[in-house]
């Protein structure tokens, strides 16, 4: 176990047992100082509740923030810019708000002078390498507790046993009631893990989705929706001009009603393993859809297929909790450049699971009817042109095949 | 206009109106003799209708074919191997059956001894470039002739004027109740194009779809199916042998049923300008989704990153119609070597346009629950290793910070 | 023959024969004004020679102007950000000075209300692509004539008998003893193409070779320099700063002088062929080197390996003369944006056509002796770090090889 | 320390010092026995010394091997197809020698039966990497035994006294007289770190390498040599043919002669700290240059540019000791489906650390000088081909300058 002198350390603090133990853990382990934070970023829980309990654990600086608009607008709008996907299916909904997360709590620690901060991320996870290269990138003399690569509780019952010989309240109701999947929300997603899902032939059960409706159980007529963006971000939902984390919540309300964003998952961790998860998304798979419909006519073709082929890439940085680090911000850098003109409107029709664009328009659009259209196009494109493309374009194929003889 | 001395040309020959014009004004204008190449791709017409027309039209040497297994085994089978998908939506339905039309002319070219090939695409569209890389990459010398390029019939009515002068039957009935769209229909997909579309902001009228019901008019139960792999490619249905074409025809029964793989898009055509399309792939649409299921469980992680990111790159090789060309093999070879254990099998619910991913199982499997789980792993995996592996890699960024001061 | 109605035209106007002549046919042909253009980018000619010829031409509106420094700031230095060079050999050197040539050449016609633009590159080369792309690019209207894609003047003979026949002056003497070889300059590189080269098994002679003496008759002493870097750009040369053109002029010299910067291949034309080039590029060499040297004790590995992973499709770009394009600005922002700390000197050994080099040191270096010294380090690294850092990285590898038994 | 109980464990042996001591400290350290293998990969030593100092230090099975053949012909060689170079500079010489040793290690366990697997690299750098995926990927459950991560000798003092107390001979005069520099060999390359290379400002003295002399040094004549290839690898060396080793054994003699083949770098490890390193890659430099030449010749542009682009990728992977990884297996698989037709000679200008490619010819050459030459091509190439070309690529940036306005 690491004896790293620690004078005062910064935890990431829900409130929930778990880091009411670390808590705990930390000052008896370190004999330190401990600064709670806790952060709003639209998981849904009361944050409220955190400072209680914090003060009952002694705790005396209590950071409890409501970060959702600093998350959409600096964190999730620029990914989705990217039209970032992980492994086909996974729109990042844990991994961008760590990076957020990191940077506060570096932030708190160098206005408190702490030299530590801590989290309650388990070793076999991605969250804990998220969160500690944000931390490192930041501040890299910065000392990182990791409990749970460090203690020697590895069961619920040990848990719980060091929660009632230090008087850590357990609400035994929430406990039993509570879903027995692993669970992370914040206003992009919510996620599920293991339990029943472990097993990757199991179809999860419709109890277990919070978040949306199931396709089955959604209304029977379609909804259509208008979305407005500006440089590749949505300003407007229906003609109403809103921020960030408005646009998101009021996605997320229209996505589940409608039974949208639930995924199934067999995805790749950072750290080596394959793991099951099973995600609801409902407003990140709307935006996904509707950036890419206003970026199909907003977007020169070259540009748009460049952030194609580093999309996989830029995605991957994200996933691996390299948000702080050079090669992101390059990337980033590259794709907002792209973003200028993405500008316009897509319509949408919401049905039972199914996001569909019936629509886009804009006023710096590069479709041109009079060019691809098959009746008289009055001169805009010349046939002949294709003759003279087509020729010096296969002629390294003429080339390749007389060489091969 | 182009007046090359050719002696005898094949013509990718439908039977239709234009391609029975095309043929004539070849034997006119470049006093030839034709040689007809009619193929059965599941497009969904008769071939055999092509015969008497030919014959009508003086030709003597008519080639006819089903290559619909040639076409899903060697075209589509690989394709989908890549995941591949055009600028995030567009399965390429189109692109990837050119190729294979292409290679059987030039065979039946140099069985034939003829010196030139033509084909009925028109010079604003992509299917005239992938047309005619497939011929110049396999026989570097042959005559091309584009008659849209180069003839002054540029409306319906000069159409209609030419057939009537040259005594070519128009089949009024069916050109009065045909669609108003320009068409394209194989195995994999069917495609619209013109008349309403031209505005992107236009949703498409249901009367325009053939081959799906809409979602509103999809059975109100999910049907649950099973997909079997082997190294990539379906092999069973339902645990059903089948051939690639019978699978692929199962699959666009299955999802046409279900209201599934409808797709409205703005895409960028490699001759330049954004064109807007419709597209139903019902079969492709499921394939694609189980097939990244698959993988999801037997293809190693970086091995999965890489062809993310190849993907794009590849795919756009193949709506550009370079599938000859050296680096598209390159690619394919890339791609296969990946394949190798990527067997198993997939259940899917299919419900009203939703492809959902319920199980996958594989004896090549590598997901090991006790690598994930929550509960006591009995050692599969040391979560100290963590501490290393992220200390490793932070290194980096934190020596970045400290330099950047 | 293109015959559209022109008002004014643009010409890039060297004086020489060639542009003469073209000058002459612009006049007659499309019975227009003609603007001349000649713009010193360091080729080393004279450019005031341009104007008594332009005058004698008829001209009334002649621009002569010296773009040395914005050619070096805004297109070879950032170009050398990117450490671009195209097929692994070849620095850029024509492909870098058009698009500045085309923009000027848009400002002009702009600014003089011409609707036309001209230039004197032959239609089998890439020089008339990146001209037309920046042209198109700037002034998407713009008519362009490329008289060599349009008249009847094929051979050398056709040429001189056009220009005896309109009184343009041949300087026989020059004639004569001109290079045998089609040449192109500017302050990064002197070109050679045709003649003896065009049999890739033919050794260039010694006498073809102008701005570098050969390895063989360099000094036989080393010379030993120092480069200054801020932000990726160099600002001065053993300590004494230097503006852009400076800088490369000294370096010129330097090359030069050592016999540095000649290289000997055959490259890929964006028109299709493959062609035999020889160029000298003596300051470029030495800035290429250079530039990777600073970035090795400054960039990020990660930020380092995307933009080597980049880089090739960077210098295809700017080969293919997509300098104005979206995707070379997206890239340029991406490169940019890692260059922020490369600061720093290079020390550089010249010596007989080899750039060696033999020092590097930064304030901003993020090389720490002390993590891979073979002596004490401190406790700067943890040995046991890599063992966890291995185990997590080589967890997949075991999986993949136990799913594959 | 570990205290894994161990069987049999088989030691990468060199018969110095260090891996004397490790041979000891295993027996003493895991009670086991303990097996040696020692290759002959080119270093330059005699191998066969190993057996005495084995024999003395109680090893019963003693595996001596010459790996040169099998080390060129299928790492070498087929890493050369790639073009493969590491952070622009480095040509991967210690990193591509592990893999074999790795494999051959691990077949030796299998047959002897060994649970264990051993190595003397220390814990700050990449061989213990490279070293030890190949162990996991080809034996996923062997133990992995790296002393320098366990054992707490942390001084050259320490590992002498560890030598004299267990009486394991220490060469005092090799030991006095030997280099400072920590040195690694193969058939490849020779490679220097540590001491005065800790100072990336200090360049080195010129008694530090040993492979090569200096430029200064070389002869004052040029040697013109031609070299042979099939399908990507060198076949022949002046015509003479020539098995892989004896290739890059005379590659190696004639570039050490002229001085070619040494670089000074500052380059990234994948353990995460920058390091200093000199290497002599005499022969591997000419390689590199020749096998550049022979594919500009035979290999089509877009396969040339896509393997350009797939390259530092694949360097990465080498480097960071991924060769036996899914991943690696996939980009060879592209590559060598390239190199088919990479037939040919090459003729190269050796004088003072310059190789200069002078020639090249091949019968399967795309190369064709009608299309570029600037006389007369006899219809090879249509001129007005290009302004069709030009249009349509340029037709996407015409239609981004219009809809930015």
């Amino acid at each position: 176990m690491s004896q790293t002198k620690v004078n005062k350390a910064v935890l990431a603090y829900s409130g929930g047992l778990d880091t009411s133990i670390i808590l705990k853990w930390l000052q008896d382990t370190y004999d330190c100082e401990v600064v709670t934070f806790t952060a709003d970023l639209g998981q849904g829980d009361e944050v409220e509740d955190a400072r209680s309990k914090a003060i009952a654990g002694g705790v005396e600086s209590i950071y409890i923030e409501d970060l959702r608009e600093e998350f959409v607008r600096d964190y999730v709008f620029p990914m989705f810019r990217a039209n970032a996907i992980y492994e086909g299916e996974y729109l990042l909904g844990t991994s961008i708000a760590r990076p957020l997360i990191s940077k506060r709590m570096i932030e708190i620690a160098n206005a408190e002078g702490a030299d530590a901060v801590s989290h309650g991320a388990t070793g076999k996870g991605n969250d804990q390498v998220r969160f500690e290269f944000g931390f490192y990138a930041l501040k890299p003399d910065v000392k990182v507790i990791a409990p749970w690569r460090e203690w020697d509780l590895v069961s619920r019952e040990d848990m719980l046993n060091f929660a009632e010989k230090h008087d850590i309240p357990v609400e035994r109701k929430r406990e039993g009631s509570k879903s027995p999947y692993s669970m992370d929300a914040n206003l992009l997603h919510i996620s599920y893990e293991g339990y029943d899902l472990e097993d990757p032939w199991c179809e999860p059960s419709e109890e277990m989705w919070r978040w949306s409706v199931s396709p089955e159980s959604a209304p029977d007529s379609p909804e259509y929706i208008e979305l407005t963006y500006q440089a590749g971000d949505i300003i407007a939902i229906n003609g109403e001009a809103m921020t960030p984390a408005q646009v998101l919540t009021e996605l997320n309300r229209l996505g589940g009603k409608h039974g949208i964003g639930r995924i199934d998952i067999v995805e790749n961790r950072f750290v080596g393993m394959k793991s099951r998860g099973c995600y609801e998304t409902p407003g990140g798979t709307i935006m996904l859809k509707a950036h890419r419909a206003i970026e199909s006519l907003t977007l020169d073709r070259e540009a748009a297929h460049l952030k194609d082929e580093l999309m996989p890439r830029y995605a991957k940085m994200v996933y691996n909790g390299f948000w702080f680090a050079p090669e992101r911000v390059m990337l980033q850098a590259a794709i907002d450049a792209s973003q200028v003109n993405v500008n316009g409107d897509v319509r949408l029709k919401l049905y039972k699971g199914n996001v569909d664009v019936v629509g886009r328009r804009s006023e710096q659009s590069m479709f041109d009817e009079r060019l691809c259209t098959f009746e008289d196009d009055e001169g805009a494109y010349d046939q002949k042109d294709a003759g003279g493309f087509i020729k010096l374009n296969a002629l390294r194929l003429r080339m390749a095949k007389l060489a091969g003889k």
